[in-house]
């Protein structure tokens, strides 16, 4: 049960923020907008996404520690330690972003979203829609 | 940007689903109950879930097809074929499933959670919290 799986990147994001220190903790305090450029190799995937729409990007928090289990939650060191499975932390043993954003263009294999904050670089491993209930 | 990463399960699932044919497309759809067993080397990550929370379950599709990048929605030929970044279809490029359940007992580093429609074996590869909004 504990064979590894490979990811294999679908795109990377465009965005001004470039270190942990600077960019906001969750995009929805003040990400700046964010280009989500796919390989052409996925372009039949995209295509029914839609302006206005909003959607999950799962990306991978590729600066991450992926031995860390216990952190002080926003980097706080006043907030008690917590598993890291109750928190947004980006160290953790598999660094998966799950990013809510919305769709405010599309052009081409080239998407551009509100309220993402990962990172200039950070790699995409999938889109999802957001279905009834934020589920 | 297309280097791999490995995904590295920290537990798995046990369900009495045991094939796409019988499970149900989303959880809420009437899934079981089911059981995270978790890897007793992520035990510390775990100690802040508590009951009657509701978390995102990260899981790796194993049976998934990897390039397969439009799909008849719900595998029901009638719905018009679909790029997969618009559907939550088992078969995409990086086969992340995100399940958002309901936690109803822990036991150790067992948890059992209600509407997880995720086969048996299928491997956990992390669990965050829901924040506002449903994010």
């Amino acid at each position: 049960m504990t064979t590894p799986y490979e990811i294999r990147p679908i795109g990377y994001v465009r965005s001004p923020l470039v270190d942990r220190e600077t960019a906001p903790k969750q995009g929805f305090e003040g990400a700046p907008d964010a280009w989500l450029v796919f390989n052409p190799g996925v372009a039949e995937g995209l295509r029914d996404l839609a302006v206005g729409a909003d959607v999950f990007v799962l990306t991978w928090l590729h600066q991450s520690q992926r031995d860390v289990l216990a952190v002080h939650p926003r980097d706080d060191p006043r907030n008690p330690e917590t598993g890291v499975f109750s928190t947004r932390s980006q160290d953790r043993p598999n660094p998966i972003g799950l990013h809510r954003v919305h769709i405010a263009a599309i052009e081409g294999p080239r998407v551009l979203v509100r309220d993402l904050e990962a990172f200039d670089g950070t790699p995409i491993v999938d889109v999802k829609p957001v279905l009834a209930g934020g589920r």
